[in-house]
């Protein structure tokens, strides 16, 4: 079966917001089989909206759009799916209260006629009732076609999508099996990997799609298998991947996991019962940000110092002024006292550090701009090297995070 | 003059990726009076790209589309291309010895067939080098309707979008003036204030429309204009915004920049001669990611103490162990004594602190979860609030750095 995502709202198409919530979408919808034809992000606009729902008419089984279902005058997409299903709009009490309910509990304020125009619903939806907003998603159908209109609040969007979109479908539509698994390669260009498995990739069957994904120093490998069984799909799948180890072996770093590296890293650190903290000069707090975003980092993450300004170095991490002297302050022996020094006052066992030069200027240093040193240290082992990755500030932020969490993913997992 | 934007990538539509680059080329479009009637993902696949053509051609003057130029089978953009303009491809020496530079200084491997096809372009496109990559941009037209195709690579294709499209667009086309300009508003809901401007909303002339968008306890109210001059549409929008103060002035908390905030507060640090440091415990480095993340920040800011577990606020930040014990973990003497703490170890003169529960468990503290204390120490002033921010987790995080960022912007800049 194939659907449409629209996300309707003009912030989208004048880049005021980055559209999260297709990627969302587009995600769920693939995971149970669903294929996702197009995205299509449009303007708050009656014709615009309906224009894309005659082209999805018949085309694709389902339409999953969020976005337009405010209180005020700029949303539009409830008005817009009563004259396309030509309905119209019904008072609903028990939205109603649901609306009185939150506005005396967090808005302290009485409703107002606005508010209460978010209770009238079209009045042949089926209604997925919002338990954390105001503004209700809808299920309605023409002919062969599904449209479900959510909220495009993430936070809401979300809570309806899992509660009732997802579910929704899974009893209306018979789904078929999608399967996409991606191993992740390392040193290699994607036109190299592309030649040396080219027998490989030709001999591909037709149901089964392969695209490169190369970004900063690896390249990803996907396979996308469509099939009636999901077991016999992803066999499939890991029997082709088994096919590459002889060719591009020494390359293949694992696959990439549902889960991000760095709740790995926090898995296998809880696993050990070891605990880690980061001293961080050029990824500037990156690190500490990446772990404790995550709900339970506390059971491993003791904490940070992030010593941006050189003198901090020595204040607060304790390397010696002598060892920057001698070495500058970006250098391997610096990282590896930074590491040292922050382990000291943690108290925890395993430390990532990082200095280095991210441009565009040269700063106190005397490494070249994209110099970047990394130290570890661990119960098991202690690591430091240095890169040099390029002229460009926001790509020497980003490598340098990835290498980091690569290094201290390497010695605790692998 | 409209424009269709279209991403080209699986990637996208199964939510693999986020797609940035849509959001990068609309708010570049529109910046110069470029209208997005949409932005469209599609799949790597030639009758889906065709179709896109088509539903484009003649209804908008431009089509911007990403993705699809690399060297590997997966990559069908420019054979599309071809099929669309009835062309066929031919091999461009200045390309190959471009990529041949390219891979004797970075890649240091021998160019290979699959490399070599990157140098073959359509006959009659007009090319857009690429100095930055292996994939050049191509600019063609078809009857009304110019087609550009870049590279998917964020930053190719931002070199690209700069070099080449924004002068291009400038001298093919006579582009009328847009304006956007968004107002901040916090702590009225946004059926509030469509109650209380709705008389000024009807009244707003054809050519200028209104958006709301709420998010996280504040509203940005956006007006855009269309006409012919610049200066014009952006004196109506002024005088309708004045025109606001009368009604919800004490709601109103300047306009959106077109610059960060972060970067707002490290400018006045800058005009102050100040220095920042922050001392972290629920936001756990996220504000010092922040601060870091922009080039120049070493002008003003110093370093942070990601004070994560409880035993460090001590150990590291001096909170004394009593004041702890007494007023628990997540409190105002807590937040106080570890912005205080982090200005005697950095030097800084000027420091935010942050202790909270973010949930999904309760942790160390007493308080409830969705309890924040936030301090800030300048020169001028102490400032410590406590904030209720409600159960979900990624939301308090950014809710926590929103409210940071906007009590030292009030205080440095307001």
């Amino acid at each position: 079966m194939r659907a449409d995502i629209i996300t309707i709202g003009d912030e989208i198409l004048i880049g005021q917001i980055v559209d999260t919530n297709a990627a969302f979408l587009g995600k769920a919808l693939n995971k149970i089989g669903v294929e996702v034809r197009q995205i299509r992000s449009i303007s708050d606009d009656k014709t615009a909206i309906l224009e894309a729902f005659s082209e999805a008419q018949n085309s694709v089984d389902l339409v999953v759009m969020t976005g337009g279902l405010g209180p005020t005058k700029d949303d539009v997409t409830k008005h817009t799916l009563c004259e396309y299903f030509d309905d119209s709009l019904v008072f609903c009490p028990d939205v109603m209260a649901h609306i009185e309910m939150l506005f005396s509990k967090y808005v302290k304020a009485p409703v107002n006629a606005l508010n209460r125009s978010q209770a009238m619903l079209p009045s042949t939806c089926k209604q997925l009732f919002n338990h954390h907003g105001t503004a209700m998603g809808m299920w309605m159908q023409k002919e062969n076609t599904v449209f479900v209109s959510l909220p495009g609040v993430p936070f809401e969007m979300k809570y309806l999508v899992s509660k009732y979109l997802i579910p929704g479908i899974k009893e209306s539509f018979s789904l078929p099996a999608l399967v996409n698994k991606t191993m992740m390669t390392y040193g290699l260009g994607e036109s190299i990997i592309a030649e040396k498995i080219s027998d490989w990739e030709h001999a591909l069957p037709p149901h089964i799609k392969l695209a490169y994904l190369p970004n900063l120093g690896r390249v990803r490998l996907r396979l996308s298998a469509k099939g009636t069984d999901q077991a016999i799909l992803l066999n499939e799948i890991d029997a082709l991947f088994d096919a590459l180890y002889p060719i591009i072996g020494e390359n293949i770093k694992g696959f990439e996991s549902e889960e991000p590296i760095e709740i790995q890293i926090g898995n296998a650190l809880i696993a050990k019962n070891y605990s880690l903290a980061t001293a961080e000069s050029c990824t500037g707090g990156a690190l500490a940000a990446l772990f404790t975003k995550n709900a339970g980092a506390s059971a491993y993450f003791k904490g940070s110092v992030v010593s941006y300004a050189t003198e901090l170095k020595h204040a607060i991490l304790d390397v010696s002024k002598d060892v920057i002297a001698k070495h500058s302050v970006v250098s391997e022996p610096v990282a590896m006292a930074m590491a040292r020094g922050v382990l000291r006052h943690t108290k925890a066992n395993v430390s990532v550090a990082t200095t280095g030069n991210f441009g565009p200027a040269k700063g106190d240093a005397d490494a070249e701009i994209g110099t970047v040193c990394i130290a570890i240290i661990t119960p098991e082992r202690e690591v430091v090297e240095t890169f040099c990755f390029g002229k460009h500030r926001d790509r020497n932020l980003q490598k340098t995070v990835n290498k980091a969490l690569e290094l201290l993913h390497g010695i605790l997992v692998d």
